[in-house]
C-alpha cells in the first residue's frame, strides 16, 4: 500500500505542530495496549506489528502533503519552519519494542512501545492503532477457528467481506499467522509467500448448459486442483452425477444447507462410488462454533473455508486499543524520565515504561506479570517485549508468515487448555509487580499537576 | 490506493481462465445485492459505487501479475494465449448500472449490475463486493447516527479503529455521504474536499507541566480552532481552570464518564464564567443509541464525535452481499439473453436483468418494486438503477461527496418516518412484479439443466 502521511487524525498533526512550536521535544514513551478482552475472547494474538514497523520506517511528508496542511485554517498560526524544516526533513527516529507477532497477549499488557521525541511519538498513533488493532482482531479469531477445526485445514477466503482491498490483504496475513493454511487472496499469497487456494463459484456451473459439462470442463482444465461445488441446484444429485460421470475431483465443496447431514450423505455417495480419496470442503457463514459443532459431531468434513466472520472479526470487529503516553523526560531532552498516567474515569492507564513477563511451569504458561522495564522480572520468566527498531532502524529482518504461524502455534499451545477453550474459558492470570502497583498508586494520589 | 489486480479470490482468476479456455465469452449479467437487512438496520444506504467504478476503469494485469499466475500449480493446464494475449490486453469493457450513492436500498434489490463478457463480469466480483459492502455498511450506520443527533453535527473520527489505512479513508467517505459534517482523517478531507476536524489528545495535557499551561499553549497556537479536552484528570476542575484563566476556547471536549451529567455541569460552569459561546463536544464509544439518549434527555451537547462504532459498523461489520449471475446470452455472444437463478437452499437468487422502482405518494416513498429491466414499472415510480459505465467507460463525472451527502439526506427524508426510527422501525414494503415472480417460479420448477 502507499504510505499516506496524512491518513491520520488531524489532531496528531496539530499536536505535532504544537509540540514543535513550544519546543516540547523531550523523548516520550507511548505504549499501545488493549483495555479489555472483547466477549468471546479469552486471549488475543498480536499481529500487524510488521506493518507498524514498515509504516514507521517509511513515514515521510511530501511537498503536496505539506502544502495542504499549510493551507488548513487550523495551521494559520503555526510558524513557517514547522513546514519548511521540520516536516520536510521528518524521519521517525525512535526506538520501538514489541511482542512477537503471533504471541498470545492479555490486556492490559502493552503490545508495542514507542520511545521518540514527543512530536514523532505522537503523530504515529492513529496508524499504529489501526494496523495493530485490526490484524490482532483477525489473528485472535483465526486461532479460535483453527483450534475448533482440530487439525483439519482452515482456509481464509473472506476478501469479499473485508473493509476494502488493503483490509483483505492484511486480514489474510493475520489469518495465516493465526494458523490458516492458505488464503484465497492471490495478492496476499504472493506477498506473504503462502499457498493460494480456490474452488469454483455457482456462476461457473450456471454458465454451462448443464452441471455435468461444468464439472467436466473444470476437471479438464484444472486437473488435480479441481474442487467441484455441489450446491448450485441439488447437492446430492450433483454428487451422484460426479460419480456417474467417472470424474475424480480432488475435493468437492458444500456451501449451504445442513453441512453436517449433507457432508455425511455426500461422503456415503462418494465412497460407494469409489471416490474415497475425494475430500469434502465445507464453507458458508462458518465461525468457530459451527466448526466445533461439525468436528464434535464427527461430520466428515476434511477442510473448512471461512470468510467474513474471520476477516472482519465479526463478533469483535474492533478492539479498544489505545496508545498512551506513559513516561517522558522531565524538563526537555536528556532530563530524568518520569512515569505518567491518565486518570479519566474508566480509562486509567498504567504509568511508566513497562515490560511483560510470562511465567512457566515446565512448558505451560502460568501467568503474565506486568512491571516496569527496569525491574528484573520473575526468575525464569520470559520477557515478551523485544526491541524491533532502534533509532528509526529496524533491528531484525522481517520474519516470514510461515515462521510467524509456527511461532504462534507454539505460543498458543503453551497456554493452559482451559484458557484456550472456545466456551467458558478460564481467565488467564495477569498481575502487576509491586513496584508498578506502587508507582500507579503514587500517581493516582498526587494532584493533577505533578 | 494502488489497484492490485491479484487482490482477488483465486477462483475468480481460475474461472476466468476456464471461461477463456472453453470459449465461454457470451455476455453475462451479474447483480450485486444484499440478502437481508442486518439486525438494527431498517434500511441500507448505498455507497462505495464510485470506488467500484474506479476499480473497473483501472483494472489491468501487470507483467509481474501474469508471471506469478503462470507459475501457480493451478494454472499449469491453461494455455499460453490466456497469459500472453488475454490477460496482457485485459480491459474491462462492460456496462454497469448502479443506484446513486446515498440512496436507501432494501434487500433483495440489486445495488449494482454488470453486463460484460463472462470472464470480465466474473473476475471483478471480489473487489466489487468488498468496496460496496464495506462503504454501504458504514454509510448505513452514519445515517442512523446523524438522525439520532437531530441536527447537531456528527464528526467521524474512527480511523484508528478502521481495518487499515485504506479502510479509514473509505469509512470517512461513507460517513460523510451518510451525513457526517467533517472527518478527523486529513487525507480523507483532502481527497474528498471536506473539512478536517480535530481536538487534542490526553497526551497533549500530560506532556505539559500542568493543565493550565497545556490549555494556554494550545489556545495560543490554534487560536479560534482550539477544542480543549477536559477529562485527563478531573473534568469539572479543568472547566473551572479554563474559566479562571480567562481562556475563550471555541469548544471543550468530554471523552469519558457520564456524558449527560458532565455536559450539564460543564455547561453551567462555562455559562456562569461568561463562556456561553464555548460549545461542548462529546465523544467516547458513542453509537446511535447513546447519541439518541443524550439528545432525548436534553443534554447540552453541541456536537458528537464518533469512532469505531461508525467506521467498522461494529454491530453489523459485514453485509451478506452477493454478486450473482442472473442472465446470459445463450449459445455464445449475440445469443438470446436468458434469465438464470441459483437454487441453493436459503441462498436462492432472483433471476433476470432487473430494475428497482420506488413509488411515491407526494414526496413520501411508499415502497420499492423489483421487476425485470424491460418492464415498464409502476406509473410515476422512479427507477433506481442508472447507467454509470457503458462499454468500459464512465458515463458521468464523479459527484463530490458534498453532492452525495445532500442527495442522501434528501432520499432518506423521503422514507416514511416509521421506517427511519432507531428502534422498532416499520418494515418498508418491497414487492416483486408479477412478471419477475413468474420468471422465478418457472425456473424454480425447471430441472437443474435448462
Amino acid at each position: 500500500m502507499e504510505r499516506l502521511a496524512l491518513a491520520t487524525d488531524l489532531y496528531e498533526l496539530t499536536m505535532m505542530a504544537g509540540y514543535y512550536s513550544k519546543g516540547l521535544l523531550a523523548r516520550a514513551t507511548f505504549e499501545l495496549h488493549v483495555r479489555a478482552l472483547p466477549p468471546h475472547r479469552s486471549f488475543l494474538v498480536a499481529a500487524g506489528l510488521e506493518q507498524a514497523v514498515e509504516y514507521l520506517e517509511q513515514l515521510r511528508f511530501t511537498s503536496e502533503d505539506i502544502a495542504y496542511l499549510r493551507g488548513l485554517p487550523q495551521f494559520e498560526g503555526v510558524r513557517a519552519s514547522f513546514f519548511d524544516e521540520y516536516l520536510t526533513q521528518f524521519r521517525f527516529s525512535g526506538t520501538v519494542w514489541a511482542v512477537d507477532e503471533g504471541t498470545p497477549v492479555f490486556p492490559p499488557a502493552p503490545l508495542l512501545r514507542v520511545t521518540a521525541p514527543l512530536p514523532e511519538a505522537q503523530v504515529v498513533e492513529t496508524v499504529l492503532l489501526a494496523y495493530v488493532g485490526f490484524q490482532t482482531s483477525v489473528a485472535s479469531r483465526a486461532v479460535r477457528m483453527v483450534n475448533a477445526a482440530a487439525g483439519r485445514p482452515v482456509v481464509e477466503f473472506g476478501s469479499r467481506r473485508s473493509h476494502g482491498v488493503e483490509a483483505g490483504l492484511y486480514a489474510a496475513r493475520a489469518a495465516l499467522i493465526g494458523g490458516c493454511r492458505a488464503t484465497s487472496n492471490v495478492e496476499a499469497a504472493r506477498r506473504f509467500g503462502e499457498p493460494a487456494s480456490g474452488t469454483m463459484a455457482h456462476s461457473w456451473i450456471m454458465a454451462h448448459d448443464d452441471e455435468d459439462s461444468a464439472f467436466r470442463d473444470f476437471e479438464e482444465i484444472f486437473d488435480g486442483h479441481a474442487v467441484l461445488l455441489l450446491d448450485t441446484y441439488d447437492t446430492l444429485a450433483a454428487t451422484r452425477r460426479i460419480v456417474a460421470s467417472g470424474l475424480k475431483p480432488s475435493a468437492v465443496r458444500l456451501d449451504s444447507g445442513d453441512l453436517d447431514a449433507e457432508s455425511r450423505a455426500v461422503r456415503r455417495i462418494l465412497d460407494a462410488g469409489g471416490l474415497s480419496a475425494t475430500r469434502i470442503f465445507a464453507s458458508g457463514d462458518l465461525d468457530e462454533w459451527r466448526i466445533a459443532d461439525l468436528v464434535g459431531n464427527g461430520a466428515p468434513v476434511d477442510a473448512f473455508g471461512v470468510g467474513g466472520a474471520l476477516t472482519t472479526s465479526s463478533d469483535a470487529p474492533l478492539l479498544g486499543g489505545v496508545y498512551k503516553i506513559v513516561a517522558m523526560e522531565r524538563g526537555g531532552p536528556g532530563g530524568d524520565v518520569v512515569p505518567m498516567m491518565k486518570r479519566s474515569p474508566g480509562k486509567e492507564t498504567l504509568p511508566g515504561i513497562k515490560q511483560v513477563w510470562r511465567t512457566f511451569a515446565g512448558d505451560s504458561a502460568t501467568g503474565d506479570v506486568i512491571g516496569l522495564a527496569d525491574e528484573r522480572g520473575p526468575s525464569g520468566a520470559q520477557p515478551l517485549l523485544k526491541c524491533v527498531m532502534s533509532e528509526g532502524r529496524r533491528v531484525d529482518a522481517p520474519k516470514s508468515v510461515a515462521q510467524l504461524r509456527a511461532g504462534c502455534s507454539r505460543y498458543v499451545e503453551q497456554l493452559p487448555p482451559a484458557v484456550r477453550r472456545l466456551r467458558g474459558a478460564d481467565r488467564y492470570p495477569v498481575t502487576l509487580t509491586p513496584t508498578l502497583r506502587a508507582t500507579a498508586d503514587a500517581l493516582n494520589k498526587s494532584p493533577s499537576e505533578f
